[in-house]
């Protein structure tokens, strides 16, 4: 099993912790310390070794940061986190603050006091980060010193060792291009932004730029590292020797020099002693990256890194892998609905079981190389929590009568998946159909929308809402996120979102995943994948227009569509949608599966 | 009549004029100048006194710029006016540039030389606009020098004298709050936004704040003039005196400070000696109102002039007199409508006399103030130029066969309106009802829209173009503008286009006018101005939602629809919409022209 449903949260270890990590900035004459959840490499899963967060309070959400002063602390979270926050972690020694509406910014400026040093670690924070953080202790006559090695580090016993995950070489039939022909892109990109060079902390952008994957961290097959790539010659790559074999390095080697990950500070050092100028992407590089180069005689070009556009624009190779991907889970997740229907009613089923069964149908395909995140697998009440994760703890039972929502996917070595069902169990009643229909009418809406060069996630954002807002009802999410290539599932810069604000090309994969949460009730999300196409004619137009092809392929639970809220040509779609899935996923189907399959693309 | 059907523009004036101001360049030793459209209240009409571009150049249009260098010239337009251009100019003198796509800080940077210094009169150029002139001399080596009297002003001979319309007072019963309430209200925005006062330049902003209403350009009731509000004590208005009678002024007076316009730089200046913090919007003040604080030792703090957003926010008694102007105007809109029904066939109408009927009809109201733009009549190919002004020269019958657009508006005390209707002549083709019907789908998506508190009119702006773009069309402007009351046709801050950041805001007036233009064809616009409503609760939901009150009276052309493209929701709101004209439009009309809106008005 790639997912684990056990719950090392501990709160009590927040009190004996807190006091370690006072002691030892008394030692070092620091008044205060933050503990961000990020890693080096501001990424979404971070390894056990750079868990600090987790390891002072308990918390172990994806997002926040802990403020710990002489005498106060506090824990900031965003609103997916605010009840997991008091189950993990002790409200007495880290009281939550909601990140957004009380951000740490506000707490400090009503705490610090003139002449205090409050310390962070410069790797952990990004530069426009720091920046915040240094408008708030100028503005209280306080001093934000970066620290020279984590104090927490320092108390840290038992701290996991760093992860050596075996570094593959990807092939070039799934990533469609050599590694030298993205670099000479890349390196195109650098000088056209007038720098001399630019530096990689992304971990999934080296990986896409030097066609390698690894296993460092959950979920997500990236070799944690860094790189620099100058404009012209040969990047360096900085990673640990120990995950490379004699043969990986040698194929890299003709590409890049490798050094070790410890030498990445002194090699940007190097680089600014040349007087380079050095394009730094500030949301992503650690104030650290901006120290070296600068304080060696560097100049910053600040600008985003430049490999996640051109990583986001999937080439013809990658978009065959992603389909096949998506044809294989989808027969995976075909069977699983199939199962499902058979046992759900016998009220025996509960979310882990459900989330074991469906792994289990990928790992059947004999080809999964893990999940693409833990599965979100939530029984009435726990399907309105947008980002729940079910642990042996927080197991329901899956009650008749609620709607029943899984969110999954795969990493396959040719794709990404990511789908979100929302499933009948048992007799559903009219309100629970009406927002079922209302969630998939906004699903469409994205789905058949074409538009022209230049749209936007943002401007689209709303085509998925409209029907949900003349209802009176929202959801408090993005519409849709970018979906790495056998990388990771939550990839940008393209969003379908109010802050999505790059334009969608041809080749971005995103995803489509309206919902609508009842509290307490019951979750609805509705999610595939879709490829930006286009731009093509429109008969009877005079202008291209972009527009999206589905990827998933499994089918909306017809149990739950009251067909009087739909158009004719929203029906249309659900009838084609069925239609295609039928025909794509019977040649991997054998009864009773395909019959199953077949009443369940029947027409509405 | 208030629209003139005239056309002065000679393009033979360009070359003597040049001329006369190359020689005022030399005797000031200046290299260039430049020569823009706008006067130094950056507004939408301009009086004769400062249109400058066009005496010079001959360009009539309502946005362009002029740039003057010693052996070559340029006119830069934007692509509303790429056609009239040529018309209106001399190309040999003034070639035309596109002021987006080719824009004149590029032209600049490829002709200046290092030591040259270009002119510019810095009461007609925003801060904003200066910081980029700024940007493009110092490339290039040269120096951009605010120059000490207009050199065009000096060589232009017969110049029309400033205007003096008097000033009235707007009763209070319309604008629904006194004067002196709205100046509390804007002081207090001035305090926090940390300024000690504020510069407006804005007539309408001034007018607004005041009650006040004047006569000095076309189609919009304003009063030329500024002001300075202080955070705290009598605001000063700036107006030529030979605008206020005695009872204006003694009424004024209990208000505010009375100074001559021409004392505005002084008062300025004085105003920077205290050493205040002036709050001024780089976007419309003119950098000599910069340069005048800042050198007389005052602060600038940046910012959008504090009364556009309470100004977009029409109170109680505005929006009732909006509705009355409306209702109005949509009777007498409907007089239009017959008549234009009963002669449409002979064949003998033409844009003009099309125009001066509509006028003639509003006239008869007894009320008619103005009208609130020149009236766009646009037969056949006319009609497929979004922004176009029917000259004697340009007049065409209106040709059976063809849909015709018109785009018209009236100033009535208690409200501007603004309303565009296409109408079918003679037997309409399947492709010409298509098309009527898309723009209408986009019409009918933004007036049955829900939303949030928060959301912009960005985000809405797709729902206007969706049933275009599926079928491969589009427009090439906005969707929806801001209304004054009883002020300008087109007022910010919110808007429905990609670039309208602003929340809508209940009480905000805006129009809904998605369109499409077959080059050479035809033009359809479906133009109706809408009240931000709410937050209301929606049945069944659970989230308050804003949404739209439809002020504009006046029914859709039926022939034009096609039913078979409306979904049932759409048909509905054509149908309720109908039954809401009639309803309230009978009581205002008699036979023949009751029966004649009965059966426009029938269901679908």
């Amino acid at each position: 099993m790639f997912q684990s449903f056990d719950d090392h949260s501990d709160p009590s270890c927040g009190a004996p912790r807190a006091a370690l990590l006072r002691a030892e900035l008394r030692r070092r004459s620091l008044d205060g310390f933050l503990v961000p959840r990020a890693d080096a490499h501001q990424g979404e899963y971070v390894p056990p070794h750079d868990c600090r967060l987790q390891w002072l309070t308990g918390f172990a959400g994806s997002a926040g940061v802990a403020a710990v002063l002489g005498d106060e602390a506090a824990i900031f979270v965003d609103g997916r986190y605010t009840l997991q926050v008091r189950d993990q972690v002790d409200m007495a020694v880290f009281p939550a603050q909601h990140l957004i509406e009380a951000p740490l910014t506000g707490w400090l400026a009503e705490r610090l006091k003139p002449g205090q040093r409050l310390g962070f670690d410069p790797m952990l924070h990004p530069i426009n980060e720091v920046r915040r953080l240094k408008a708030v202790c100028d503005a209280a006559g306080a001093e934000l010193v970066a620290v020279d090695g984590n104090p927490l580090d320092a108390v840290w016993e038992g701290r996991p060792a760093a992860p050596r995950g075996a570094v593959a070489l990807y092939p070039e039939h799934h990533a469609g291009r050599s590694a030298s022909d993205k670099i000479a892109e890349i390196q195109g990109i650098v000088a056209r932004k007038g720098a001399s060079a630019s530096v990689l902390t992304q971990p999934d952008s080296v990986a896409w730029l030097l066609n390698i994957r690894g296993s460092d961290v959950s979920h997500t097959p990236l070799p944690l590292s860094f790189a620099i790539l100058p404009a012209e010659g040969r990047p360096q790559l900085f990673i640990r020797s120990e995950k490379l074999s004699n043969s990986v390095r040698s194929t890299l080697s003709d590409l890049v020099d490798i050094e070790e990950e410890g030498a990445f500070l002194s090699g940007l050092a190097r680089l600014g002693a040349t007087g380079a100028k050095v394009l730094v992407d500030p949301n992503l590089a650690g104030q650290a990256i901006a120290d070296a180069i600068v304080k060696a005689g560097g100049t910053l070009v600040e600008g985003a890194e430049p490999v996640l556009l051109p990583k986001a624009r999937k080439n013809a190779q990658e978009l065959e892998g992603s389909r096949a991907a998506h044809r294989r889970d989808g027969a995976a997740f075909v069977q699983f609905l199939a199962w499902f229907d058979e046992h759900a009613l016998s009220g025996e089923l509960d979310e882990i079981s459900a989330a074991e069964k469906l792994e289990h149908f990928r790992a059947q395909t004999g080809v999964l190389k893990d999940i693409s995140f833990d599965t979100i697998s939530g029984a009435g009440p726990n399907g309105a929590i947008c980002h729940y994760r079910v642990s042996r703890a927080s197991n329901l039972p899956i009650p008749v009568g609620k709607p029943f929502l899984i969110d999954s996917g795969a990493q396959y070595e040719d794709g990404t998946t990511d789908i979100t069902r929302t499933l009948a169990v048992g007799e559903m009643t009219a309100e629970m159909k009406r927002h079922y229909t209302l969630v998939l009418k906004g699903h469409i809406g994205i789905s058949t929308a074409r538009f022209p060069v230049g749209t936007t996630g943002a401007q689209l954002d709303v085509l998925a809402r409209i029907a949900l807002w003349k209802a009176g009802l929202d959801y408090d999410h993005g519409t849709g996120h970018g979906v790495g290539s056998y990388l990771s599932v939550h990839e940008g810069p393209q969003r379908i979102a109010k802050t999505g604000v790059v334009p969608l090309e041809p080749g971005m994969i995103l995803s489509n995943e309206p919902g609508y949460y009842p509290a307490g009730e019951y979750g609805i999300r509705l999610e595939n994948l879709e490829i930006v196409t286009g731009p093509g004619p429109i008969e009877g137009g005079e202008r291209a227009m972009l527009g999206f092809e589905t990827l998933t392929l499994a089918p909306f639970d017809r149990r739950l569509i009251d067909v009087d809220l739909l158009t004719a040509e929203e029906r249309r779609w659900v009838d084609a949608y069925h239609a295609r899935v039928l025909d794509e996923l019977a040649p991997l189907l054998a009864d009773p599966i395909l019959t199953w399959l077949e009443e369940a693309t029947l027409p509405l």
